[in-house]
Formats: structure tokens, sequence, C-alpha cells
């Protein structure tokens, strides 16, 4: 007997034919003797729905009512799995947020996972009962409703299977699993069937987004064994090499190591570069620290070695959709940094190669360059970490240089897909 | 400063257009210094949304369940109308079944309203914060959502009005009060300004669906005063003469008190007759008995003088979707019994006369079958209380009834609309 918990995104729960296919699946591991609790999203497009309502009642609508809102979403699936797992022969109960409770923050519309009270919950698997809990949502104080952000049911679903202890965390999704790079891009990019925390933040944070990168650092915190896998592909989930296993470093032999495990791209980076900063202690500060208070996220950064005339210029890319604010705090702080000009430009795009194995091999960004250069891409700015190594570059070379980065790493499939 | 409940139907919460209406209008008594409490529910079509999902989900669905996913229709409206009125510039929070609480019995699908507390509540609307509660739900025993079956958002705010020892009980509608009789048979049918709620009760149960029965049931209990009004109408509402008041009979003085309060019609009643039931005792209790132990309610009653055989026809009326179900259970009890044969006819209406000032006049029986012997129709069944006059017609009569006898108690406008 194994404890484990099952995640179905919007797709899986969009209808009542798909609601008993995923009970199906459910009963499955019910039937396989183990003791299961499904986390569920809202029906695909529920969810936006309950948010336009919000916005449309008011622009500046109060999250503690908002989350009263859209939680709703998730509350209606629940019921109706447990309504279908029933009548599929599985005993089963829905629990909602204020009803285990999934203990929050009080930041409501974002709240962040506390304590989970299992206690009932244990009594309730111990007699055979599927557990349905709605994703997304939790409570503050024993008092309001609230709701962790966009695509936080995942969390949600690790949260869960870290306070039950269990054995693993399915993900099921839309896609089949974690893919060397996008298979839009490159059709022999291959299915990874295991990758490590570390590589899953890098490769969510950057542009493939299969999971929720919040769930993936919960579950690296946690040491919750993570399986991403297809809602849509039959077959046993006791298969080791369906989906994609997420998993700590050690899990991983020296067998199944990759120098890389797989090319990111992210095309909403958008770049600013202040020129002429003057050349003195403070002023990359007097940058940085307005933009932080502005809650923006400021990625790479270049720093060009200083004009003959004591100034130099500043380059650094933020998320796209914070250029205009991200410019409007610049203006403002013109004065406090001391530059000539704003430049700024959205046509570019980050990619990125990701991989443990890079720890302990020296030439990884090297061979990146040489392949890039090789095929006339120019790069605008360089940031690396431990296991990353990303280029910013000019965005109609996007998916150029994620398929001739793919080949040079060796990566792709002996049969194309 | 008063307090006050309104409550609002799926019709007046069908979109944010609407609600912002709503919203507005629960601003004017708050800006008139009174103290609201606005009880909602879900936005037209929802609730049929999600019960016909738990329908589809399984025909033999867990009530739990169904009560997680139908409460969330009312849930989304009422965080909805609490932005709203933040929109409008009044302080205002929902309060969920679970959070006031709203304590129900655990008959889930169609729960009683037991205790609410109001400690919280009486705090938040002393700090002249607008709370919205969310119609048609509650909680048993502080663990699992219950609801109160269809139409049961009147319930809640009847209950609440109770429980907050209101002013009054707004009830906002589609119809712009109660009349004499339906005004598509009648078009010089009157509004009553005031109605008692025992005419009430009988008007409702009889076929004037303005108020859910339950709620003037316990309008009368806890001697709430209830007034229905329109929402789509605008105007001063503290203007007595908007609407229907539902009082208790000390409430109307005897210039306003008439004879006949107003004229319904049922066409949902079905007659069985069954021919030849030995006349001896216990016959009676062998055909009623076992109906009601399968939950159906028997109407009117008509037992034929015996034949000189020793037998007798028993005549009565079911509603007409108990019909097939009551037939089966007298099938069953045919032995039990002792009848020759049933007859059965769904093409019959009731038609009732209805007023608390029957009681100290005669002659309103005999003006109701006069006046309907004139025109040819045939009565039946008759069926009697302190406060109504019933018939059972053929169903074809029903308007022309309904007209006469309109006529015939004085009811008709002076100046037809």
């Amino acid at each position: 007997m194994a404890r484990i918990v099952m995640k179905f995104g919007g797709t899986s729960m969009a209808g009542i034919e798909r609601i008993r296919n995923v009970a199906a699946r459910v009963k499955r591991e019910v039937d396989a003797g183990n003791q299961v609790a499904v986390v569920v999203s809202a029906m695909a497009g529920e969810t936006d729905r309950l948010v336009g309502f919000c916005r449309e009642a008011s622009s500046l609508y109060d999250a503690k009512e908002y989350d009263v809102v859209v939680s709703a979403g998730e509350q209606i699936t629940s019921g109706l799995l447990a309504i279908a797992l029933q009548a599929a022969g599985c005993k089963a109960r829905s629990w909602l947020g204020w009803q285990l409770p999934i203990n929050t923050s009080d930041a409501h519309g974002s709240a962040r996972i506390g304590e989970i009270d299992t206690a009932a919950l244990d009594a309730s698997l111990a007699e055979g009962v599927v557990a349905v809990i709605p994703g997304f949502q939790g409570v503050a104080d024993g008092q309001r409703v609230t709701t962790l952000g966009r695509g936080g049911s995942d969390t949600s679903a690790v949260a869960m299977a870290a306070a039950m202890k269990a054995d693993r965390c399915d993900i099921y999704t839309d896609v089949d699993g974690v893919y060397t790079t996008d298979p839009r891009i490159v059709p022999r990019a291959r299915k990874l069937s295991k990758v490590t925390y570390e590589e899953m933040l890098e490769l969510a944070s950057v542009g493939a987004k299969v999971l929720q990168t919040r769930s993936v650092g919960l579950a690296m915190k946690e040491n919750v064994r993570v399986r991403v896998l297809s809602s849509f592909e039959d077959g046993d989930t006791n298969d080791g090499h369906r989906g994609t296993l997420i998993v700590g470093e050690e899990e991983i032999d020296d067998m199944e190591r990759q120098l890389i495990t797989g090319i990111a791209h992210d095309k909403n980076e958008a770049k600013i570069t202040l020129t002429q900063v003057s050349d003195r202690p403070g002023s990359v500060a007097a940058i940085f620290a307005p933009l932080a208070d502005g809650g923006i996220n400021v990625d790479m950064i270049v720093q060009n070695v200083a004009h003959s005339t004591g100034s130099t210029d500043v380059t650094f890319t933020v998320p796209a959709a914070d250029l205009a604010r991200s410019l409007d705090i610049l203006d403002k702080a013109k004065e406090a940094i001391g530059y000539a000009t704003i430049v700024h430009d959205t046509r570019v795009a980050k990619v990125s190669v990701v991989g443990v194995g890079m720890r302990s091999h020296a030439g990884v960004a090297s061979t990146m360059f040489t392949t890039l250069g090789e095929r006339g891409i120019n790069i605008q700015a360089i940031a690396t970490s431990e296991i990353k190594v990303s280029v910013l570059i000019e965005e109609d070379y996007t998916e150029l240089a994620v398929r001739v980065l793919h080949t040079a790493y060796g990566l792709d499939a002996e049969d194309a897909a």
C-alpha cells in the first residue's frame, strides 16, 4: 500500500465526461490498494470567467472578496469528482480549504500555504475514503477564504503530499512529461524520464511551463517525489517510464546523468540600457533599488567597461509586462542615478541551457557561444548560474538558436517524433 | 436608524451590470442611515447549471456533495456584490454560511435553518459594514455545507431578519408585489398593498409563486415584516405604497380589510378516484397511510355517499408530478384497501378564493358555487379552510373561473391595466 496524491488540471476537469475519466483513473489506484487524495483544478475557462467578473465589478477589487469568488471554481469540481467517484464505486468525499483546514497566510490572492491539519483526513483515508481537495484554496486564521495565485493547484498538490507524507505526487496535465525543449520548435526533442528539482526550476522559470515554479520549489524543500504525466494517455500509471519524475539529485544515478538536460527559451523579456551612467560607488544601487521597491524582477545585468569619460552603460532585462512601469520608475530616479538616455527593446529573447551535469564539466558556455557564433547569432547579454547558462539574443533568432543548441549538446532523439 | 434585510433574486444578480444596480439600491438604504444585510441568490440559470452537472455525474448523487457544488453559485454572487458595494463607496463584506455561521439541520439538499450566530455580524454592522450573505446555504454541525432546497434564499432572508431582529425584510423580485390574481389571466387584477401571512401561505401554496412557502411560514412564526417589491422599479423604497407588505392580521385595520383577498389557481394537480372501496372502519386509513409514507401530499378528499352495496367511491388529488408514484403505491396496496378500479385524471385545476375576512362572513362559498354554476362550470370536489374555499374543476375552465370569481368578489380594479 502506498499513499499517493493525484492532481488534475482544468483540461482534465472540463465537463462531466472528463471528470468521469478522472474518476476511473483514481479508481485504478484505489483498486491497487493505495490511499488516495485527489487535488483538482476548476473546469478549464472557469477561473478566467470568475476573475473576469471581479475585474468587471471593480478594477480595484478587494482581494478578500476576489478569493471568495474565484475559489468557487475548484469547490464545484471537487464536489462533482466526489459524486463521480461514488458512482464508480469508490467511497469519496470533498474537503474544502476551510474544512481540513489548509491554513495559509492572509495575503489574499497570492497566499502561502502554512500548516495543513491532516488528523481528520488521515482517519478518513484509513477508512478507504478517497479525499477530493479543491486546489488553489485555503483559509487564513480559520476565518476567510484565501487563494494561492494562478496555477496554485500544483502547489496545493505538493503541499498536500508533504503534509500527508505521500509516497508520490502525480501531476496529471495535458502534456506527457518534461521535454529537452519545446517540441513545437524541435520535433526531435526527447521526453526526460527524470529531472532534478533544480533543473526543473530553471526550465520552468525560463519558459517550460509544465509545473508552477512555486510547486517545484516546495517539492524540493519538502523532498516530495513529483511525477508529471498526461491525463489523456492510458496505461499502467506505475510504469516508471510514464511521464517525467522530478526528484532530488541523489536519485539520479551516473548512468542516467546527462551533461545538459534541456534548452529553454523565453520571449517575455525586455531589455533596458541606461547610457553614460556615472562610474562612481552607489550608482548601480541607485538603479536597482527603486526597481526592487517597485516589485520588478530584474534578470540579466551587464555593465560595460567604463568609458574614458568616467561613465558606463548599464544593460539589464525585466519582464516585458513590467517594461512601462520600469521606464517610469527609472525616469523618476533619473537625477538620483545620473544617466544620459534610456534605450529599450522588447524584440529580444533569452535562451538557456540547463543541466546539473555542467557543474563538473567545463566548456558548456564555450560550446554555446561557438555554436551561436557560427550561425551569426549575436549575443547581447550573458548570465550564468551553477546549472544554467543564459544568453540574450534578437527575438527573430530564437527558434534557430534553440535548434542548433539542441543538436550541439547531443539532445536530439534518434527517431524524429 | 433601522436594521433591514434586503434580498435579491437570480434575475437581479444576472451579470455585473445588474449587480451594480443592486449595489446602488443598497447604497441608498445605507445613505439613509440604516444597518443593512443583503441576502443574494445565484445568477439566474447558474443553480440549474450546477444541478445539471450533479445529475449528469450521477443520477443517485450524494446530497452532501450536491450541496458543495450548488452552494457555489451564491458564494460567487456574494463576493461580487461585496466588490460592487465597495466600488460604490460602501464598506461591505461577504459572510458565507459556515462563517457566520448559519447552523442548519444535516438534511442535505433540504436543510432547515436552526440558530444563526449574529455576534460577529452585529459588530460588523455596527461599524457600518454592509453584510452580504449568500442565500440558500448553511452549515451542519460546523462541518459540512448544506443547502435549503430550491427557492431557499427567501427563507435565508427571513431567517436572517429574525436573527438580526431586523425592522423589515425587503424581498426584491421580478414582480412588483402580490396581486389579487394572476394579471396574465385577469388584466384588471389589483396589486395588494398588504396581505396577512395566512393569506400569503394560501395564495402561495395554490399557485401565486411570488415567495417560497417556507419563508412565509417562517416569517409568520418569527413575526418578520416582509415586503415583496420589484428590483426593476425605481423610487423611494420607504414609500409604503411600493410592493406588498406581508404582516400579521393585527396590522391590517378594518378599513383596509377585504372580504376576499385573492383568487388563486393551480393546474399541477391530478385527481384519483378509487371505486367501490369497502365501507368499513379503517378502509380510508388503508388508502392514505401508504401515500403519506411515500411522502406524497394528498390535498382535496371527497368520499361519496355509500352505495347500497356497502361500498363507496373515494376521490382525492395529489401533485401531478407524484401521480405515477401514487398509482404504483395504490396498486401495491390494492388488497389491503379493497377497491374495484383506479380512475385518474390530470386535466383538472384547483381554483381557490382566499381571505381572512371570510371568517366573519357567511356566504363566501355559496357565492362561489352560484357564480361557477351560472357559467356551467361543474365542481368535482370542494375543500375549505378557515380562510379559503377551493374547488376542483375541469382544466379548460380555469381562466374563465378565475375571471368570473374575480368580478363576483368585487376585486376588479376600476381602471384596467
